[in-house]
């Protein structure tokens, strides 16, 4: 387990919906991790370890939430893994996680132009 | 062809993915319209809307864009106009589409939970 983040567009490079069409390029990149969110057992795994004390979880902590197996969990943190949203980070037996802030705020971006400057302010 | 709005959870009873877990059915809400925009031909449909001028694309602008069949352009709208992320009207032969800013709003403020302040002051 490795927490390099996987190649990508920079979120930096990715321009308001808003502002001027996207190029296929960026929709294809894009429309990656918006597919990642599309899910709800991943935007509650999302939201469950964003939400945890100190902004991470265990994945022991995240499993006895579902009643689903581990492998089927495992498969869901890793399309957040590779959508970088998340990154995971091992310590002992368990692997931890934690949101990537800078992803959602990109993304939130993308939606509504005025996001990165409320952020940055 | 009707502007109404399909039924769903209003965008201000979303809480932000970082303040607490989501709940299952709010995940499976939210999830539907993230899917939607998990997608490159309707990321790039929603963004030559947003981009057009007037703020409304006719259906005549978007079909020209693409290297694809009327039917399927149909269908990339019709999932867009279900997650309530855009609204068609009818005027004489043609439907004329527009984003709604509240719904990209509300997701933003999802993913990052200063942004109705921002969009609002």
């Amino acid at each position: 387990m490795s927490n390099k983040e996987p190649p990508g567009v920079a979120p930096s490079c990715w321009s308001p919906l808003v502002g001027q069409p996207l190029s296929p390029e960026h929709a294809s990149e894009i429309s990656r991790v918006f597919k990642a969110l599309g899910d709800p057992v991943r935007l509650r795994l999302l939201s469950l370890i964003a939400s945890h004390a100190g902004g991470e979880a265990c994945v022991c902590d995240l499993t006895e939430v579902f009643d689903l197996s581990g492998p089927t969990i495992s498969h869901h943190l890793k399309v957040l893994r590779e959508a970088e949203l998340i990154i995971g980070e091992r310590r002992g037996t368990w692997i931890h996680y934690r949101v990537v802030p800078q992803r959602l705020a990109s993304l939130a971006d993308l939606l509504i132009p005025t996001t990165a400057e409320a952020v940055a302010s």
